[in-house]
């Protein structure tokens, strides 16, 4: 498998109110939503080509998601790009010295190994790796 | 052509800095540098899958990712969307009350056809319609 963006993820404070605009205008459908409450959101899986548009709306204020509404509001959260080996991408980032936020890979949705990657270290962008390919 | 994610924009202060970690970590190489007068930017375009990432320094601070860095500090800066029509999809959006920032579909990069949407409308994603595939 080769690199690809796995999925944008955008926090929004309500999945029924974004995906109007991508129903009337982009006439696209998600392919479903789900509860993740390991992570604290209500995800929207929109496919886009090889690659999904996550709509991330908190299960609560206290959420990752919740407290980034609220500093930053609505907007891109995260970017994911698919990699062969997750382990391996962290071991380059180490060696290099950039800061990874998962300090293991870990399981992420859809049976995927994913880890983050720390804003300071690739320019401002939260950066989730993900290994393999979800099982939605 | 169907829909896909045409890139990813993302306003860097330096290109050579942000570009380590793509060549460290991601190991992937950009298929060129170019300045846009236009907009105001120099751009790396990285090809990752069918997508582009396209990293933005800007060659002022009076442009608009001069200001956007001023601002908001590097990161994310917009989300393009590759669509069969952009004059048909902004008619769509225009019939549904969205917001438009081009009042027209305008050239783009590489030969391509673009045109805004609002933030206010896409939850805080500044969103780039965009027809045909770009010549770099």
């Amino acid at each position: 498998m080769s690199i690809k963006i796995a999925h944008v993820g955008v926090a929004v404070n309500s999945l029924q109110e974004t995906l109007r605009f991508y129903h009337e205008v982009l006439q696209v459908q998600e392919k479903g939503i789900t509860e993740v409450e390991r992570d604290g959101v209500t995800v929207a899986f929109i496919g886009v080509g090889e690659s999904n548009i996550e709509l991330l709306e908190p299960l609560g204020p206290d959420t990752n998601v919740g407290k980034f509404l609220a500093k930053r509001g609505e907007g891109i959260h995260h970017l994911a790009i698919r990699v062969d080996n997750v382990a391996e991408a962290m071991a380059r980032a180490r060696k290099h010295g950039y800061q990874l936020i998962d300090p293991e890979p870990r399981p992420g949705a859809g049976g995927t190994t994913v880890a983050f990657i720390h804003p300071k270290s690739t320019s401002g962008v939260l950066m989730e790796l993900v290994e393999g390919e979800p099982q939605h």
